[in-house]
């Protein structure tokens, strides 16, 4: 028997486009071999033999994907929170990320992250880890045990990093090589992921080799773009051969469905067309791009273009690595930006930003982020019934409440990745 | 013996000033008959016979005064997030308030909202009502009885309400009377405060007669100002005689030191200066400006004039009831300001935040709001030891890592307002 196969039943919510949410109060989603069979009013008869988990009148929503997360910065998260992007880059970033050289910090730290993040909403998520090789395996080794599915990155950078924090071009490349040969098939549910740090942090011709093993290994790209005013006049001095920032990518081939950008906040018409027509993912990073002083990133026009788009906590330039609180704020930063920068665009609606979380990040692992029959079957089981009011709520709208309120109140109780159970404890 | 002396040994941080932070490692706060007889790195033999409560490691800071909150909004925090001001209020906040004539809904919303904020790290707040007098009281008994100090407002609204939620003039200043009649002597810590709603709900007649109220009665004073662009517009076609918005509440005498008034995002350089010069409070209500579009603040501006600031959550236009969540929010939308609107005005620190959510909203009442000798001893006690990382930090370092990350592991342990401890169960 199939251990892999069950039935949750509970007060389900899953969006069937980016503006419309599916609610069924007292529904069944039903998992079949890892996948999703769909949600049901009543449980059809041919799943009546299934194991169920009776969540009562618990929140069932699909698993969250964090697309865009920095394993090692997680331990300065709400520190240094004075500084814009190449200054703290280089006051506090560099600094702490050159502590993973340390495999025994490494090893501190990484379990930190590795075991809230698996208490989180998080279900999936694309990290950035550190240059170090060794590290970069620790974080994998604990991030599958874990049981959530995930893409890291060893980082690329042979320029602009300091002292302790820039490779040698060849050694970068050499190293990446002998990263992706220790972790090929080592892990179930854990990828590596090229990762160029940044256009400033990576030479042309180590742009160029990190390409070269992309295609030849068939493997996904993540990196930063347009993120903030200053970065992008660095590029455009530092290649003054492309024709925006994001020609500094593809011009190397690294752009494409199976890379994420994150932040685009800077992106003209020239470089949203390119990641459009790329299908290039950008990863929103609300609060990072707040707290940075970068700016906010015009979602509203990605999402009417029809791109991929998805959220990221970005941790550390953003403090706080719930999903919820990414959403929230995707909600509020995009009200800002339609007052204070371009009335043109409309603010994203709530289940805008659920379906950012789920499904539009989601699909960058696959058929990901839905409930829908034929998605993998990543969910999680939410207790609202500490967040109190005296009003009678519907399903969707204590959902809202759930993404404003998840902190003040909410709960986690249960979450699956392809239909494994994670341990909360 | 009083047992409202005692002592608590911890790890000690108050603003010494808007910028610094006096932070004592292993420090003694004490405090004597309620108030503070100073932080000392070694107890004072004058001291010792005094109680103590060793809190360890635990951070103690000043207790924190939310000065603009809308009690009979709790009830529906977190939902309706679509709309701007004058939308939200008819659409959301007005039918929502206009159950509040029904005691028993009253009875259990303000229920759920005074255990909710006896919990929280607020220990002072100034209060809005509603236009109801029995539901007003109502929530005066429960928060009197939460042991927090607070202001609370009964609302007047003569224009614009709606039909079930508008005044006669007359009937409204005399059920403030009768409110005021009824209230008078019955608190320790629970007081009124004249809360005309704001100037579209308020005719000139009833202001003046909440003015003279006030003025007779020696009554403090709150309501809102230039939160939105279409309430300033309206507010310049119902009072053409005006000089700015807030000369609509100045020409009855309404500002002044003992005056909160909430916003301030679009005051001008007249309004800034009235503002100013009557020594009025600004309630700076940063998630709730952005979760309805408003706009944000000037906050350094006013800091640099010297003005008296506050933050306030807002409670719902704000959905989060933290008053750290309002910090971070705080600082956030300072930075964005900073970029997108005004480059001349710096973001605001972290320090900052902090003494705006201690010593900058809490002298509304009184000495209130640090740790220095001669304040009203509030103080919270935190514990930070699940906010996990692999570093070592001093005491600033993890109070500013608790304000971005208490929703995510932090701790209320202990709160005390003018010495009394307060129930957290």
């Amino acid at each position: 028997m199939d251990t892999n196969s069950f039935v949750l039943k509970g007060s389900v919510c899953y969006n069937t486009s980016p503006q419309e949410v599916r609610c069924v109060e007292g529904g069944y989603a039903v998992c079949v071999d890892g996948v999703s069979a769909g949600v049901f009013e009543q449980l059809p008869e041919r799943f009546a033999a299934l194991p169920l988990v009776d969540c009562g009148d618990q929140l069932i929503v699909p698993g969250m994907s964090d697309i865009h997360i920095h394993a090692p910065q997680y331990a300065f998260r709400g520190l240094g929170m004075d500084l814009e992007l190449l200054d703290w880059l280089n006051t506090h970033t560099f600094p702490e990320e050159a502590h993973y050289a340390d495999p025994s910090y490494a090893e501190r730290a990484y379990d930190i992250f590795a075991s809230d993040l698996r208490r989180s909403p998080t279900t999936r998520a694309v990290v950035f880890g550190t240059m170090h090789v060794e590290a970069t395996e620790l974080l994998m080794d604990k991030l599958e045990a874990t049981g959530l599915a995930t893409y890291v990155g060893k980082v690329n950078m042979d320029r602009n990093g300091g002292e302790n924090l820039e490779e040698d071009t060849a050694q970068s490349a050499a190293d990446t090589r002998r990263w992706l040969s220790d972790v090929a098939d080592r892990y179930d549910r854990t990828a590596p992921i090229i990762t160029p740090r940044f256009t400033p942090s990576v030479t042309d011709e180590l742009m160029a080799q990190l390409a070269d093993i992309a295609r030849e290994q068939h493997l996904p790209v993540q990196s930063h773009l347009s993120e903030n005013p200053s970065e992008c006049g660095w590029v455009k001095e530092l290649c003054p051969w492309s024709s925006c920032y994001g020609d500094a990518y593809d011009h190397f081939g690294l752009l494409g469905p199976r890379t994420v950008m994150a932040h685009c906040i800077y992106s003209d018409e020239t470089e949203t067309e390119l990641l459009r027509a790329t299908g290039t993912y950008v990863a929103h990073c609300p609060q990072s791009n707040a707290q940075l002083s970068s700016g906010i990133a015009p979602i509203r026009r990605y999402l009417d273009l029809g791109m991929n788009v998805g959220l990221g906590t970005d941790v550390a330039g953003g403090a706080n690595l719930s999903m919820f609180r990414c959403m929230a704020d995707a909600v509020a930063v995009s009200k800002l930006r339609w007052r204070l920068v371009d009335e043109s665009l409309p603010a994203l609606t709530t289940q805008e930003a659920l379906w950012l979380a789920t499904a539009g990040g989601g699909s960058f692992f696959g058929r990901v982020g839905s409930l829908a029959e034929g998605y993998e079957f990543d969910a999680l089981v939410l207790d609202d019934s500490k967040i109190r009011t005296p009003r009678e709520l519907g399903v969707w709208e204590r959902l809202e409440r759930y993404v404003y309120l998840a902190e003040e109140g909410g709960s986690l109780t249960r979450k699956y990745v392809s239909g494994r159970q994670i341990d909360l404890s």
